[in-house]
């Protein structure tokens, strides 16, 4: 099955306590694409400038992701700097270049039209909506957002909200959306606001899962939240994509299988954690790119001992 | 099995978003027998004053839990007044009286000396070393302790250290004791420092178990940490106690069982969030002092059901 994907391709300079990377390619289109090239076929639809060459279209390539969506566009490619230092859940963000991407008007490849499952990466909700529209016949769609977009523009992303069938934010914007602090009357709050289910990153605490409408979700009704680990990493060498990564797992693996099930619900948000933990390895792609099957595997493995009595 | 805990017995004053109680019976020592109460004989060593009658000290009997340590002293009980607001995660101190608790020298009663389990609930390090020195033949020893402690007391903290089998902290208490920010370094020091094994209390993100000597845990050696849901609850109406309760919860399981396996480990910290929600859910002890074991059981199922594939 494939997953399309609407997102940013960016270049990045990020310091950490373990060092600096210049101009490292990045995006949440590509952290949520190599991940979920692991799982499933992946075709991207983004734009670059005229900096973006063929030996950054390899990164993709080479994991047999599909960039026929990528437009080239005069200019510079999307720019961020940022650093990360303390307990390092959270970027200071030091500049901020859109270039190309200030002007993305997503174009859907005739080749992608028959996708089954659409990822909404944090973008211009209007943008988002547009491309929701552009693919109604879609199995499921999947999407992000930010603090920005909650706040200034939230307008517009009430209608995509009300298109999803999950939305993956972290804590602080699942508050923020709801207005309220306590998480589970925060959840309640956003899925009255239209997703079908709400999966809530906590960064080095894991993720929690609330449902509203079990329909999508096979036979089994849920009633509780579902709680899945991340693994304790001793270097968080740049968490930069850790949540890009966490729905490229999450997605990819939920594309990979036949029926979308409670049980398969659980296992992606596990293999959702597992992708977030790799990202957090490496500065920029450099570990999520180069993965094997049973890398992946035997942390998924790792995931469920520190999780199962 | 016994726990011998030595502790604060104390009169708290609260106030949360939900409401506000004043003078009920508090105090970790409290807090954790009544957890404990479920699964096993407890029996408290603290101090009260002239304001602590027969009334307060139904709450224990009640919960069949042994008071004979607790001494009476000329003068009133400890007192603690708080609040909580915004994500209740912390407690603002707003005021606090030691009253007899300030001269606090444990003793403990002939009855107590064949207890099997000693917990030290969060007191002077030298308090707690001198109970433990008077407990040499217990089969093992938990502690916590908190930031006070830790930072202006170090070195009576450390000979403390190397006597448990189990500190239970919170990440801030963890990150400060090792002086790193990242939590497996965190703990890697810790457990440098002498506690066998290091559960660390991440409040509504559950906690997360560090093993560094894995004699105490049976035949199979644990190399992974180990990772302990909490239930997201609606209602937090008063997070006070929560921790002791989760220390109370976990302590008693272990201590209700023949040995001490990995596999009961685990199912100890799960009971420990499982006692730790419930004391969430109101004022006071009202709602930990007033369980049923069928409640206990369906809440650790829940919990299953919220953690497992």
């Amino acid at each position: 099955m494939s997953i399309l994907v609407v997102g940013s391709v960016a270049f990045d300079t990020v310091e950490t306590p373990h060092g600096k990377v210049e101009n490292v390619v990045a995006g949440a289109a590509t952290y949520f694409a190599l991940a979920a090239s692991y799982f499933t076929q992946v075709r991207v639809v983004g734009v670059v400038g005229e900096d973006f060459g063929p030996e950054h279209e390899a990164l993709f390539t080479k994991r047999g992701i599909d960039i026929r969506g990528i437009e080239h566009a005069p200019g510079k490619s999307f720019h961020w700097r940022g650093e990360y230092s303390g307990t390092m859940n959270e970027a200071k963000t030091l500049d901020t270049q859109l270039n190309v991407f200030a002007e993305f008007a997503p174009k859907i490849p005739a080749e992608y039209e028959d996708s089954e499952y659409l990822f909404l990466a944090n973008i211009d909700p209007k943008l988002q909506l547009r491309v929701r529209q552009q693919m109604p016949n879609v199995r499921m769609v999947c999407g992000d957002t930010m603090n920005y977009w909650i706040v200034d523009h939230l307008d517009s992303l009430k209608p995509v909200l009300r298109e999803l069938d999950v939305l993956l934010i972290n804590d602080g914007e699942a508050r923020l959306l709801a207005g309220v602090p306590n998480l589970v009357k925060s959840a309640e709050a956003v899925l009255a606001m239209g997703p079908k289910s709400l999966v809530i990153k906590h960064g080095e605490h894991g993720a929690t899962a609330f449902f509203g409408d079990t329909s999508f979700a096979g036979d089994a009704p849920i009633t509780l939240p579902f709680r899945a680990p991340t693994l304790p990493l001793a270097e968080v060498v740049d968490p930069t994509g850790a949540g890009d990564s966490f729905a490229g797992g999450f997605y990819g693996y939920i594309a990979s299988q036949p029926e979308l099930t409670p049980a398969v619900f659980r296992r992606a948000l596990f293999y959702g954690g597992v992708m977030g933990s790799f990202a957090c390895e490496s500065f920029g792609t450099d570990r999520t790119a180069n993965l094997t099957l049973q890398e992946i595997e035997e942390r998924f493995e790792d995931f469920r001992a520190i999780s199962h009595l």
